[in-house]
């Protein structure tokens, strides 16, 4: 547990469809919700200023880090990379963590160029080959975490392991839970099925010694279930799941809604069961599951949805939050260390002959 | 179109959860909306022979091939291969289509095995590597057509054009459109991101002339949109894609579920709202949408759901009527020559001097 009793979050005022407009009333929500959280809001002066004056509880509590320059939501990664090094908010706010200036960064801008930037300024820790965006998945059980949903394309048996450990570090802090159960995302249950990388990287965690429980594989069906606490895969695929669920949810709302008003009747019905539509709104609601950590890296980034509102924002804060008071890093850095004898070990076992079939 | 005018079709009567007491009133509704249809059903004739008398219609139109031998719902598909070569019913009501006894084939018995004996049987058309399964998917607009589901996993560039080209034949049989819009499954719109394979087939296909509107790609979310008539992807990712989707339409289903018999009130209004419900439930059906289609074979086989019931096995089986009377086979088999002219073209241009970055 991170006993630091004044944590200080740096945000990128300058990243999401609205900027500021949105980022500085997220932050006052947070405010309230966080009384000690210290505030570093990294962009221009002459746009957050105006806005502080609204929220004085925000205010008091905040330090500006002027800039001008800030990255757009369509520049390319690398684009972004030259261009807004060391001077662009995303960058500022980023390196506020390696500074130590901050504990922690949101920022609701770019996912490539965040990405890009927060590997070039936070590396990723010692024996973590590439890093991972985890997302907090809604199930029917809780919440599960799904990664990667698109940090990097494609994954070996040892990344894919790595990001089983990067993951269980996560569930741990958000969950609370000691050996969080963790599944290979694959199109069949049976050990005979499946890309090769997944069925060898189940072979090693299924003998590891790490603090998670290897149930076997699961199939897209199972997200949703929440069968296992984390879902672990390679970007594409799990980036092509996440979008798929979030086009089959807003697909059904909107069956939903046709249904409800094609009659009168059905419209009285509606009004009466209104109570229950904004019950499931609310547990549907894409804002209180925001924020996509990235994890791997020598700092917790998180990244917000673009399109979000101020609630949306908070929620992102929240979850940087938890990851920061339950240090997730050292958590990540202590399993990794286990996972790399584990690896070793599994491969000195495949050089070995085989003795059964 | 197909003129002949009495289809036979050839039924696993064996497949499937339930067997013969599924597929052979399955077989009687669709008897009843297809009047001139031939029915071989393939199975255990003391099975079958008394379900039939339960239906006359049926049995005039019906002839009985006997085996006792079938393959079951978790046979390995190298297994049923072995064993069931030449005897079960899988095999022979495959074998049906290759010898010009049926029209087309539905099973809905295990995928792999029906996959490797429909490989097997009806070997792939010229020019096509590797066949594909199709699946018809509910979207916002009305259906799209979404391969591969999972018949094999990874696809080079030069099979994802084939993809398109067999969706593409697919959705002019069951759409009734000239030129469908075809999409390439991917991370991201912009022509920067995603995999290799995927970036060098939207090259091939944006060049192309074949009778399809290449749209460029698509994400996740694009599909229960509808944004294209045809979404291409390899095996591993789109079996993902699909039952991630499915496990998101039932936990939202069931969140509905709680959410209406929460209170009273809401009790009340959905009992009002029932017949919006139900429009609901019959618009998410799964037994209207029930088929996956094997694409690039000497032969229409389509895959039933092994759960479904009498409802679900007749869509199944209109799916494969359209197929058959809109001459599926010939129209891929006319397009593949088209496509190999164009990737022979396109493969020419890569190995010219590139002239502009």
């Amino acid at each position: 547990m991170n006993t630091k009793k004044h944590l200080t979050i740096a945000l990128d005022a300058m990243g999401g469809d609205a900027g500021p407009d949105m980022v500085i009333p997220g932050a006052a929500l947070s405010a309230i919700r966080h009384p000690e959280l210290r505030f570093l809001l990294v962009g221009d002066r002459s746009r957050i200023a105006p806005l502080l004056e609204r929220h004085a509880a925000l205010k008091d509590r905040s330090d500006i880090l002027h800039t001008d320059v800030f990255v757009t939501m369509d520049a390319k990664p690398s684009q972004a990379l030259r261009q807004g090094r060391g001077r662009s908010s995303m960058w500022m706010a980023i390196d506020a963590v390696r500074t130590g200036q901050a504990d922690t960064v949101v920022s609701a801008g770019n996912t490539g160029a965040l990405m890009a930037m927060a590997r070039f300024i936070l590396k990723t820790l010692p024996g973590i080959s590439r890093p991972a965006i985890a997302a907090i998945w809604p199930t029917l059980r809780s919440e599960s975490i799904v990664l990667d949903v698109g940090a990097t394309i494609g994954a070996d048996a040892s990344q894919l392991v790595e990001f089983a450990v990067m993951g269980e570090a996560m569930a741990r802090c958000l969950f609370g839970v000691e050996r969080p159960t963790v599944g290979l995302l694959n199109i069949g249950v049976e050990e005979m099925k499946g890309v090769e990388q997944v069925k060898e990287a189940g072979r090693i965690l299924r003998g590891a010694e790490l603090p998670l429980e290897y149930t076997g594989f699961v199939e897209g069906d199972d997200i949703g279930k929440g069968t296992v606490d984390v879902v672990v895969t390679e970007g594409f695929t799990g980036n092509i799941a996440l979008k798929t669920a979030e086009g089959t949810a807003k697909q059904l709302a909107t069956y939903l809604k046709q249904s409800l008003t094609r009659t009168l009747v059905s419209k009285l019905g509606a009004w009466l069961a209104s109570g229950a539509f904004a019950a499931l709104k609310d547990r549907m609601d894409p804002r209180k599951h925001n924020g996509g950590v990235f994890l791997g890296l020598n700092g917790v980034v998180v990244k917000s949805h673009g399109g979000t509102d101020a609630l949306g924002f908070a929620t992102a804060i929240d979850v940087a939050l938890e990851m920061v008071r339950n240090d997730l890093v050292s958590k990540i850095k202590t399993d990794v260390e286990k996972m790399n004898d584990v690896i070793t070990r599994a491969t000195a076992q495949d050089k070995q002959p085989e003795t059964t079939i």
